[in-house]
């Protein structure tokens, strides 16, 4: 990994003390974590071998005490890289319930019999490990209980740290500096797929160390929907071009797209990009610790509305971070809280004619006095290629 | 998705029906997909989106007829352009069990009072959903009971179609092309981070649609471990580079890699290279249908020890497709049976000095009468950069 992921070690002790007090709180012995952006978080484990899903991966926090983690043997060296001291591994892939013996002599010896194990269980959290091996876990604990972990990890994650804001804020201007290149590789006639290969070759000159994420969409008038791969149908006038990138630096996403016209947008369509981009600075203008994200999707939507626009149904921006979208969402349901240090995105979408959508994205970061943009903030009129 | 990631329906309804079988057999009502791998074997869905942990996605499989999609209307319009007619849709991220209501009355309408329905619960399998909405289901689908799938899915995706193994050739000769140009972007003094970098963007120029996985290593005599991102250190004349990479096209991996001499090679690197290069080839002359997994772990193991090696603990190889690994693994204790259509890597690897490790990867398919290279054969010497 670039020696710049490593953060300090205190960057670690701090979020792990964070967390054994939403433990504390919780009444929770321990935590289990299994996913590759939870281990992360906690050890600045850093690999993409998380790719092959052939073998479980541990890390326990115990209510005192630093985290321990329970590996394949394969993972040794890399985790001695980490603040991490207590490493125990096994060679994996093993007949039978692999590692969960370990795992289990692990919890036994820091949860006291009838203690309680924290898993994330809730919203965009999933338990890496075969469930089969989780059914053996629970008989191998005994007494022990394996039990939601009250949101503790989703909350710590949510609130970033300046040295995360940071690496964000690295993948935010990776990003930007391609997006501004995208006219030496997109143009009338050259194929939508090879438009996505030459943006993700920008994305890694510019400084990503990989690219997790690009969807995107092409068509005349707008876009049917922003999660398709590329198609191999060439770019033709009067296309709107939308690239949606999750780039990584150092184990940290930005996440926000641009829109291109091959050649002069239409009147609509032009229109439609301008009032995306005012309601992106009209939410960026107001947005305050204390307000609700339902909030945010109200002015952002009030403003499209009033700008004559059709605001699509789904979210309008999310939090973002080690994942591509984690946390809250603007949507008028969901009235959780703005605090300072989440990063976010602003994405506001509309219907441009019947089966025909314009998305815009960008990414901030809020501060106790309002929202500061880690992407270059897009131009009102869309670029032309 | 580029058009050729499409298979024909026949394609699809081949495999449905191979799992209709296997439920058949195993008492099993339905099949409760969750994860972006099992998606697309069954529908051909295939969309980077699933790097937003926000949202489940689901796909029942019944006893018998068609499969039904259960995913958040986000996913629409590109699962209607897939062979699956019947497919249910809700507004995600949506309070409370998101989704859960819709799978429950999906699956209680395909499956009998007091049915099973299987999920993969064992090794490599994982449950792409939040275990709190889990608990949810089993409650809401009242007497049917969420059960193993006795491994129906795993044994479906081991063999491959002819047109899978098409899909992974082009993957391997993408790869093999880039592996080609490495001279290209590294050597010494460059920076271990950017030969990374670069070897990515080889990969999107010779084809690759991603590149989900690239680890490596670089070091004097051999590199430590082979799950490491880069390091920023610049190469150096006597360093060993390894490159392996998992570049995907119409959502099916390679998994190979080489290993790389800056400036020539010392006499037990270039030994123990032609070692490995020695115990692939011999591997593959001799694997049929019919021997076991073990038996090839042998094959390799014994070559390389008559070589004067010292083999490395961990497996020598494994099953790959839409995963970069998934299937059996060439371990003494893995008997599982090699039959005809599996796509194996051949992967031995040996300590060249202490903490120094030479690993060396290629690409099968196994036919009736042995086995035919997918990945471009390394020559026995290492190639100089």
């Amino acid at each position: 990994m670039a020696a710049d992921a490593i953060f300090p070690v205190t960057e670690f002790q701090t979020r792990c003390a964070a967390l054994q007090d939403g433990m504390a709180k919780a009444g929770l012995s321990a935590l289990l974590l299994t996913t590759p952006a939870d281990l992360f978080y906690v050890t600045g484990f850093l690999t993409r071998f998380f790719e092959s899903p052939t073998r479980p991966w541990f890390v326990v926090v115990p209510q005192s005490g630093d985290p321990i983690a329970v590996i394949p043997s394969i993972g040794t060296a890399l985790m001695a890289q980490s603040w991490v001291a207590d490493i125990r591994t096994w060679d994996a892939p093993a007949p039978g319930h692999d590692g969960v013996g370990l795992l289990a002599d692990t919890l036994c010896e820091v949860v006291p019999d009838a203690g309680q194990i924290g898993l994330p269980m809730g919203r965009e959290s999933h338990l890496r490990m075969p469930l089969g091996d989780f059914e053996d876990l629970k008989t191998r604990v005994g007494t022990r209980r394996l039990s939601p972990d009250a949101g503790i990890m989703a909350q710590a994650r949510a609130i970033k740290s300046p040295a995360e804001v940071a690496r964000i804020r690295a993948s935010c201007e990776i990003a930007g500096r391609a997006f501004a290149r995208v006219p030496q590789i997109a143009g009338d006639g050259v194929p939508v797929s090879d438009v996505f290969r030459g943006f993700q070759g920008l994305l890694l000159q510019e400084g990503a160390d990989w690219v997790s994420y690009l969807a995107g969409g092409a068509g005349p008038g707008g876009y049917g929907d922003v999660i398709s791969p590329a198609s191999d149908a060439p770019l033709v006038a009067g296309d709107v071009l939308m690239l949606d990138t999750g780039a990584v630096r150092s184990g940290y996403f930005c996440d926000f797209d641009r829109n291109f016209s091959v050649g002069p947008p239409e009147a609509p369509v032009a229109e439609a990009h301008r009032a995306l981009v005012g309601a992106t600075d009209h939410a960026l203008n107001q947005m305050r610790p204390g307000l609700r994200a339902c909030d945010v999707h109200q002015m952002m939507a009030t403003h499209l509305e009033a700008a004559g626009q059709t605001v699509l149904g789904g979210r309008l921006g999310h939090g973002l971070g080690i994942h591509l979208t984690e946390g809250l969402s603007f949507l008028p349901w969901d009235d959780a809280v703005l605090e300072a240090g989440m990063v976010l995105t602003l994405e506001p979408g509309v219907e441009v004619s019947p089966g025909r959508i314009l998305v815009h994205e960008e990414n901030l970061v809020l501060h106790g006095d309002g929202a500061e943009l880690l992407s270059p903030r897009a131009p009102e009129e869309m670029v032309q290629i």
